[in-house]
């Protein structure tokens, strides 16, 4: 990760809970094999149906800071007494193998994300309106009223650093959607700065003609 | 013009002579609506099978230094004592109704309008490999063997600029070139900075739910 000179890219997905982006991420996956979508560590116990290794990988608040301490994390948060963190191993060998590499975070890692890696792709997901993120909270059926309002307080306050990521994306259909964000990965693929090397030959194959 | 706040993008399309731009250009307009091409305006006379407002506007030196007088063009230069320009109505008029309008500009005249409009979106379009655009330049059959060269050599000058592009396109298959060059101006439309409207208007509704 030291040179970021990986044919892959990292891509950070944030969005307000209920914009969708659990949903999209997974379609993009499966509709495309570039991808590989990285998993986050966290300490907080695993609910009902989750499984280890997919949504998280749960560990001990001991192996989760000796992670910390072993740089082996290439970012990590803290909330509500838990820690929540991105393992840089399979990032890094997946960005190796040429993979362009999907992670979840919300807004504060996706910042300090894009401070490390400035090559980072940063997403912003969002749904077409408030209302229709306010009825997918509610739809969900699971939520209390109290968390929806928390939610829609927290969407209140992440909307404020929406400027700072490269793209928006609005998650209308969601077929269109992947399309979009495919598109994006797509584009920087051909920013000069990732074809270095093809740019390179291409003076030289020039010079020899000449 | 002056505040860029168009809904249409200003797309430049630079690339070797022999690269295929005009074939991709034609193909672009043809495939999606959302594309405008403009047409250069010049002093140099036509050639035998060239339309006036196709091809070019065609004018008289007179009429094209009272265009550069009345801040008619956007960008021009000077070439073999001929005056090329860009008509700055047809633009302004295309990107006001939301239409992405495409310019197909040498690398001078790219920097210049990047320059001016910062938002404009520059690519620079290559052949898989230098061998590649020496067969299609000889392909034509319509050059001499000293317009060749000299097309070579002046694809070795501009190939130096091509990191100033924002992103470069391999014209490899000519169907997944196109969609490649939409793709890049599908996620132009994406940055926050385009969408700043339904950025404040997503906040408003979200304060409003709070």
């Amino acid at each position: 990760m030291k040179k970021m000179k990986h044919k892959g890219i990292l891509i950070v997905v944030s969005g307000f809970s209920g914009a969708g982006k659990g949903t999209l991420m997974k379609q993009l996956v499966h509709s495309y094999d570039n991808y590989a979508l990285s998993v986050s560590m966290t300490t907080r116990n695993p609910r009902p149906g989750e499984e280890e290794g997919k949504e998280y990988f749960f560990v001990s608040r001991e192996e989760f800071e000796e992670k910390i301490a072993q740089d082996g994390l290439i970012e990590y948060a803290s909330y509500c007494d838990n820690y929540y963190g991105t393992p840089r191993e399979y990032v890094e060998r997946q960005l190796e193998k040429g993979k362009d590499v999907i992670l979840e975070i919300e807004i504060q890692g996706a910042l300090k994300i894009k401070k490390k890696f400035p090559t980072a792709l940063l997403m912003f997901v969002m749904p077409p309106d408030a209302a229709e993120l306010k009825k997918r909270l509610e739809g969900r059926g699971t939520e209390s009223q109290e968390v929806i309002e928390k939610r829609l307080k927290r969407a209140s306050e992440e909307a404020e650093g929406i400027e700072q990521y490269d793209y928006i994306v609005i998650n209308d259909k969601l077929e269109e959607c992947v399309e979009k964000m495919h598109s994006l990965v797509q584009a920087a693929h051909c920013a000069p700065s990732r074809n270095e090397e093809r740019i390179e030959n291409m003076r030289k194959e020039l010079e020899a003609l000449n």
